[in-house]
């Protein structure tokens, strides 16, 4: 694991928050690191708020710690889009940690679009990586469609469950078991852990195996990474005793090698690159787009939607037509 | 308020579901109905799972039918964003209204990302309100940044809260006091149901007032409309038993009149085509860049990103700059 002096640890929180700010002069930065970055093992955390999620985050990286490695955890929460405020539950348990020089922990809140959030995570996430930390978490809540962008964000995906959350959680489940590649009841202590792994179970036989998340929907792979295929796994912990936490470290070190063999590894980050890329081309095509148009262009075509004259897909059809070299209606 | 055929009903149901499904036929039906937009009360309705926010609709459709009105409900779950599936709980409530031909009622669930799920509940909306309804609900569930996203579509935005929702619920509020026009209060007859109000009540003395939500923030208004700045009241309800519903139904009439003539309603239309085409534009930048670059000159620009030569961004600019006319590196 790298050592970072005091004022490297600095310079590199001053960083993350010119990113969380959207200020584009930490491009300098990034271009520098950007060639750094791969080495970290990347893992996405989510589950729902009562979960223990981040007390059992707190355990893995003592646990990480005590063999050596070094850990950065980006808490991201996206349940505050206007106020910008709310830093994550449980910070406070975090506190024994931000002593340590091998551990960097950083909240970030959403400041605009959840597209917004999501490439500040990104870049924040690659720059962590290059900075050589050995695990980077990105940790967030709950189990929404922005949670589901952040953890692809990921090389791996731990979805956190707690026993007896009701029903409302067992239908959110639905909607995130596809995107786990381990999955841990915490607060196995409590009762109904059995119950709880039970479901879970059964929950993970209806999904297609062989899958983890995004791995193979839509992209090439292999036939030998198909016969290596992932099958989840429920892991028990209770992380305020760090009970199990060491199973879930190996469980994380056995993913890794697994899609390092199957060739998986490479074909996630081959998405992630090719997400990041579209998103920023989006970005940066309207951005010319509006500089080229001018206001007036673009009031008169909106002055076109507001009038019921043309709905806002044409109109915007129109314009890209006019924009985009070589294109025509 | 307008009659449909069984018929009218059965082709808006289909045009709702090409909608859903990103079928880009429905755009003839939506070109033709865009120039019959504007006559509905758009109304957004959100609140946290629990707060009985369905029966809450369900008891404020009854009212409004019972005063000769049509109401087309809209449901917008952004909970379940990969396997698309859960329909919003409550939903058997809504069967009884259901053989009421004033009433029309639709649940739409993610099938792409966020901003695909806002595309398509705006365009759900313009088709409701273009079919003559005189109040169209968008309601969502929870308060993440896909429901302030949705509550934009709205005119008047409804946040329902009930008694004793714990800690977590009031960090929530936190983010989503700021796009209240009215605050309703359900399950008034729990135990708690006051200090709910009161706590609401000091939390928006925080918030700056006269601002309503998305109004104020980066629009021109006149003085007038200033002057006859909004104030957010707390109602309660007990939805159940249709107690505090006719209340509501006046303060939503009241917040109309309210944005007729203080010129916000026209601020806030604006600003909501505004952003439809911004989203549609980028969509459609990226569209017709990704034709003319083709598989290659895209894959080439992405090898040199996962090579770790130029970072997303930069790859990007580069690309925005070949293909936006007019337009220099």
């Amino acid at each position: 694991m790298v050592h970072h002096s005091v004022a490297e640890r600095r310079a590199l929180a001053r960083a993350l928050t010119r990113i969380e700010n959207g200020d584009l002069s930490v491009q300098d930065e990034l271009r520098a690191a950007w060639s750094a970055t791969g080495a970290a093992h990347r893992i996405g955390v989510t589950g729902a708020p009562g979960s223990g999620k981040s007390t059992l985050v707190s355990a893995l990286a003592r646990a990480w710690r005590l063999r050596g490695h070094s850990v950065a955890i980006l808490s991201i929460d996206p349940s505050s889009p206007i106020t910008g405020g709310a830093i994550l539950g449980d910070r406070i348990r975090m506190r024994e940690l931000s002593g340590d020089p091998g551990v960097f922990i950083r909240s970030m809140a959403s400041r605009g679009s959840v597209g917004g959030l999501s490439a500040a995570a990104a870049d924040a996430a690659a720059l962590l990586d290059a900075h050589g930390f050995d695990f980077v978490v990105i940790e967030t809540v709950g189990a929404g469609q922005s949670e589901v962008e952040i953890a692809r964000l990921a090389d791996t995906v731990v979805v956190v469950e707690a026993p007896g959350m009701g029903d409302d959680v067992q239908a959110i489940k639905a909607g995130i078991l596809e995107i786990a590649d381990v999955l841990v009841v915490n607060k196995a202590d409590r009762p109904g852990a059995r119950k709880t792994v039970a479901a879970l179970q059964a929950a993970l036989d209806l999904v297609p195996q062989t899958s983890g998340h995004h791995g193979v929907a839509g992209t090439a792979l292999s036939d030998a990474a198909l016969d290596a295929g992932w099958v989840v796994s429920v892991l028990q912990t209770t992380a305020t005793a760090a009970e199990g936490v060491d199973a879930l470290v190996d469980m994380l070190a056995l993913h890794r090698e697994w899609l390092h063999v199957s060739g998986v590894g490479d074909a996630r980050r081959r998405r992630r690159y090719s997400q990041e890329l579209r998103v920023r081309l989006r970005e940066q095509l309207l951005l010319r787009a509006l500089q080229i148009l001018g206001g007036d262009g673009y009031d008169a075509a909106l002055r076109e939607v507001a009038a019921g004259r043309r709905t806002p897909l044409d109109a915007a059809r129109e314009l890209a037509a006019q924009l985009i070299i070589g294109s025509e209606l």
